[in-house]
């Protein structure tokens, strides 16, 4: 423990609650004697390479205990995905500049990146502890229960979903919202959420995990529509054909793709217009309404979970807490210990790097358009406290004339 | 006063305050000896018509009071635009239940239906006495210094910028924010509010009230991205060309129109779109993404103005007291009394019927992409308390090594 320097970087898409977990590293690692100076990169990895660096130990606590409850990466963030190469280069700064430990905040792609510096230090026998700390509004880390920033994304999500179902309960027809999510499930099931009473929307959900036929989700929401005079439709940007194509990509002119090889699936509202465009033509129906929701359900300012707020902390504190007393690098995971309580462990990178969760079956219902029981109880404690509700009026019929 | 029956019915497009004002005619009300039932009519004009009344006087205070926090229309709302016979209906069902007053919340074709009723019960030597309550989140009655529901859609705005921009400056690029409003760009505009650095977006606002030009759009993005490395634009989906024909229309396959002949522009991700696809293929940046904020932004459960809930209800109290106490029918309107304070008066209907207010000038920068302070000083207080304040990391940038 030579220089007592440490750094921290954030990558992948922003949350409401990534900056808890940096500030929760910036105030946790100056609690320890060994640690002179706190370094932050700016946009990820790429604020690595080009020696971008902040020293957060020149920070008033007060301004990191505001910059925690702002959304999105306060260092900035970078769609980055480093080779061999790249790792490489991040481990010649670290070097250059003595850093001893790496916490990277990011989802799946950057515990990836994680595992592959922690091996490249390994291999030069420089001792650099690197630590993962979750991070993703899609839930899909393996070996977590959940993970920092989704609670607050469904929480946003089923508050959309409760005020659409208001809306389309006072001008009928039919409403598709379009939510994020590639291969998880989780945040578009989040808006099942949002119901209170029986005929509630949405009362069509359809998830990546299972096949999206046309034929049959046009069916579906004319049933729907037939038995209550209206339907409110949730949709992953995710939900493909048995071929595995994204039904987005079908329709989409010039497919664009970022680092990962990933084809962009947010930022454009084809899908929800296409399946509107369904809907009018082959079920006739008039009214027929689309939103995707975009980049507001992951950076909106006013919307979080204090549960989220809180665990995003504590995984920043335990990601150091881990780093000063253990003995080896890993992923910071939540475990639930109760209901509901939560503890932290220290996994293998190998574990959950670049490995993808999706939704257990035994939370999607048997029809595959809906949540179960148990898939609510998983969901509700992580939305926290303050849930607005919606109420109506009771039914009090005045007698027709006539 | 025979009968002492009273109607309230809610039209148009719901706004998270909108049950502020049907709660406020409900318990106002009855605080009137002469009062006897207050009934609700089921979905605007149309359940007067099909006589879908409920009696609001068996409602508890206890459920109106939560009804009244909800967004969307509880009664429901309705798209009907009544024509002379449409209203002489009204006027038959009115008459046959001794309805005695009629109060119906809506927008400014709303306040068209509520005049000619009142005219047809002058007619008929009826002594109907109706008043318009004002409602709509595009702030453009006449009359009003603003109108209940505008400035909790503006507050969602302002928040949703707030946080597209934070988004945005982690992941640099352009973002593109279509916002409701097809005359008057108020709404829009608040996005604005959104800013707190000097670098902040929207770096770019795009209102209905100026002629929207391509390829001085095109030209503007760039100079802001060449300058910041980013854009953050805010556009109205009502921007139209020189002719007056929407920007959204020019590409529509299939234009929908609504009863009142209004181009559907809400509910498709069209424009966005279109303006994400000439930014990348013009000006050849390639991280271009579009959010169409659509429905979230009039009934998202959970962002609402105090401000605006206070007075959404008074608008009501007052739209029983003007009944009870004056002697003419008439639209409710708001008065800026202070700095800030409000008073209500009670405009002649022939004053705010059918009429569009849109954005004064003074309200707008010269450049025509940007509001000005008095916009600000305008809209600032509307929002209410708790606005959500987003904070940055201090600059102290850590020497780069070699």
């Amino acid at each position: 423990m030579a220089s007592g320097k440490i750094l921290v970087a954030q990558g992948g898409g922003p949350t409401a609650v990534i900056n808890q977990s940096l500030v929760g590293v910036a105030l946790e690692a100056r609690r320890f004697r060994n640690v002179e100076r706190v370094y932050g990169a700016r946009h990820g990895v790429r604020g690595i390479i080009d020696q971008e660096f902040v020293d957060l130990t020149q920070e008033t606590s007060h301004n990191l205990e505001m910059v925690a409850n702002t959304p999105s990466s306060a260092l900035g963030s970078t769609r980055d995905k480093p080779d061999e190469k790249y790792c490489q280069e991040i481990f010649k700064v670290l070097r250059a500049h003595e850093i001893e430990h790496f916490f990277y905040i990011g989802g799946n792609d950057s515990s990836d990146t994680v595992r592959i510096v922690s091996l490249e230090a390994q291999k030069n026998g420089y001792p650099l502890r690197c630590i993962h700390i979750p991070k993703t509004i899609d839930n899909d880390l393996v070996g977590s229960d959940h993970t920092p920033g989704f609670p607050s994304a469904a929480r946003f999500v089923a508050q959309a979903f409760a005020g659409a179902n208001l809306d389309n309960a006072s001008l009928p027809g039919v409403y598709v919202g379009v939510v994020m999510g590639r291969h998880a499930g989780f945040l578009t099931a989040a808006s099942a959420l949002g119901r209170k009473f029986p005929d509630d929307g949405p009362h069509l959900i359809y998830l990546p995990e299972r096949i999206f036929v046309l034929e049959n989700f046009l069916a579906e929401v004319k049933a729907t529509y037939d038995r209550l005079g209206r339907c409110v439709v949730a949709v992953s940007e995710g939900i493909h054909d048995a071929s595995g194509t994204p039904i987005a990509s079908l329709l989409a002119k010039d497919v664009e793709r970022d680092a990962h090889g990933n084809v962009q699936l947010s930022g454009t509202g084809a899908l929800a217009d296409l399946l509107c465009d369904e809907i009018k033509s082959q079920l006739k129906i008039k009214r027929v309404r689309g939103d995707t929701f975009g980049y507001l359900q992951r950076s909106f300012i006013g919307c979080v979970s204090d549960v989220d707020q809180r665990e995003a902390r504590e995984v920043g504190e335990k990601a150091v807490q881990f780093a000063m007393w253990g003995n080896r690098d890993g992923s910071v995971a939540i475990r639930r210990s109760g209901n509901y309580a939560v503890d932290y462990a220290l996994l293998e990178l190998e574990a959950v790097a670049g490995k993808t969760r999706v939704m257990e079956d035994d939370l999607i219902a048997a029809n595959g358009t809906d949540v179960t029981d148990a898939f609510r109880l998983y969901l509700r404690p992580l939305l926290g406290s303050g849930m607005p509700e919606p109420f109506r009026l009771r039914a009090h019929p005045v007698a027709k004339l006539k």
